[in-house]
């Protein structure tokens, strides 16, 4: 019997709070399900958990992961969603940057098994407002727009582990980025260069190596010319430091292309399973063959610390407004772009 | 006129020079040219250079390095030679042992281009005796024989600077020596025991991985069983470091079972060109895949030092006499051996 009272006045107790609740909505680009178009609508704004923040968001950048996920080609989908790991808005009225990167763990040299990504599991920032952990928020960058803030976050991080926690990076080091054309890539290019080395690129577009050249690099290659890697070792000699996100049938020629006691970071597979590599060279050269992935809270703040030293600008190829997200998508999925594609959120 | 008494006197004073030096011999294992048998026969004596000192061989050891020399299989073949990287004798009535490893740099990284090791090109150990700069010369171990410190230096050094420098062993990882039959696989089997590890082997024999248990490894799988990898991942997990000299096909199978922040150290090639490597999963599990050849002068000082401080012995498969070299070689050729063939010379 007083079960049951307690349950009724619960049930009041509950519906009353409904009643006076307002429940707020807020606009954001939803994937209801993969291959389908992305849609800009109401949904209702989440509440941030203890320890969490509600963010503003007022830009937004695309990452590949994102158009994966729209393909279905990423593990762990979700549907519908919110994607996007990369934003930069506004907290308690302070102009803030989002660090993607959740749970890495206590172990620098890799991320716990329960280790994420803001944007899938977790609603991401291709909306009005997200939730966050209340420690992944950071000052923006001051000498930074909103636009320009939201497109360093996955990226760069990518790009700094990458480049100074796993490929030791110095000045001098003769650096070979392969494929510039990716934003992680074109971080890697612009940190390698403020280091202080002499950075080479490669790329399937002239203009992308031109742009590169433009930025700094020292020179570059066409990676379809059959005889770019003979090039490269005529004019250049080798590298003591090559990035690469491609993997796939062509990695040996990075292998060919490294100096004695040469470093070789892979961070995608873009080219999928590496079908040919020479151990004898491997050995006989004492390269190391370093995976890497995002980047852990020290090295997202430590990244911040070197675009703030630098008063470094990340390149943005296009802004478009987030009604217009498809549009985004299709460009970066064509690959023609040069730097970040940004959303900017009107709120 | 003047130029003629000169060269007139230069040639009486080397005639008598040659009539009063004693031309000294030595008895050698001369390999003539590839693929002949060995030939055990007298040779003359090699005369130490500045900086070198000439060394009384007591006991010399076989590498693999040996074997491929007498099929062609080696950069660099020169003939007639006298193989051998492995050696302990007297000097000056001192017990010695060899380092074979010259020209190696400044550079711990790396070796130089003109770094060479002893038995090609210059003469080695497989003879009564050998010349070598002196400071490749270090005092015996003194709780090794002469047969044990002989089986020590190229195999040990190369496992050491493996294990070590590259792989960075320490207590408690969990380390998998794949193809525990060789001697560099084996130090290192020993090296990691020694260090605290918990070590575990593959191999084709049986009696191997017996062998390998019995010296302190936890436990081992025959690699020619075709659920080896997933009864390893079903009962250990996973390894946080992984040695192997075999690249080939099965590469990709120590990646699968590598630990996240896993690393592998190869150090040779006998299985051939790595076919098949997912990149997805060593950027995933950020993964580092290290070369590693031979060592430099600090770390073979640092092997010595490793050795005497655990008094480990070298395994020693059967010491042969140096005129039964032939037997010797085919053995190490068919692989069926545990632990190094040494040869005992008696001078």
């Amino acid at each position: 019997m007083f079960l049951h009272f307690s349950s009724y006045f619960g049930n009041l107790f509950k519906i009353s709070l409904f009643r006076f609740e307002k429940i707020s909505h807020m606009k954001a680009l939803v994937l209801k399900e993969k291959h389908q178009a992305l849609e800009y609508k109401d949904v209702e704004t989440p509440s941030p958990k203890e320890e969490e923040v509600l963010v503003d968001i007022k830009a937004a950048a695309l990452n590949h992961r994102d158009v994966w996920i729209t393909k279905g080609l990423y593990p762990g989908l979700k549907f519908p969603c919110i994607l996007g790991s990369d934003g930069a808005g506004l907290l308690d009225g302070k102009a803030v940057i989002i660090n993607p990167s959740s749970n890495w763990g206590n172990n620098p040299s890799f991320q716990n098994k329960d280790y994420k990504i803001l944007g899938l599991p977790d609603d991401g920032t291709f909306a009005e407002k997200v939730c966050v952990p209340r420690n992944k928020v950071y000052p923006k960058p001051e000498h930074l727009s909103m636009e320009e803030a939201a497109a360093l976050p996955l990226a760069g991080l990518t790009a700094y582990r990458a480049l100074f926690s796993r490929g030791k990076v110095k000045q001098k080091d003769k650096v070979l980025i392969n494929g510039v054309g990716g934003g992680v890539a074109l971080f890697a290019c612009q940190f390698a260069i403020a280091t202080g080395a002499d950075v080479y690129v490669t790329s399937s577009q002239a203009s992308k190596i031109e742009k590169a050249i433009e930025l700094g690099a020292k020179g570059g290659a066409n990676y379809t010319s059959p005889d770019w890697v003979e090039q490269f070792q005529k004019n250049i000699g080798g590298f003591d430091l090559i990035i690469d996100s491609a993997g796939g049938g062509g990695f040996n020629n990075l292998v060919k292309l490294a100096n004695f006691g040469g470093r070789i970071v892979l961070y995608g597979a873009t080219r999928g399973i590496i079908t040919e590599l020479n151990p004898r060279i491997v050995f006989w050269k004492q390269l190391s063959i370093l995976g890497s992935t995002m980047g852990n809270d020290e090295e997202f703040k430590d990244m911040l610390d070197f675009v703030d030293l630098y008063q470094m600008r990340p390149v943005i190829d296009e802004i478009f407004d987030i009604q217009d997200g498809n549009v985004a998508f299709e460009k970066m999925d064509k690959g023609l772009q040069f730097g970040k594609l940004v959303l900017r959120i009107d709120n």
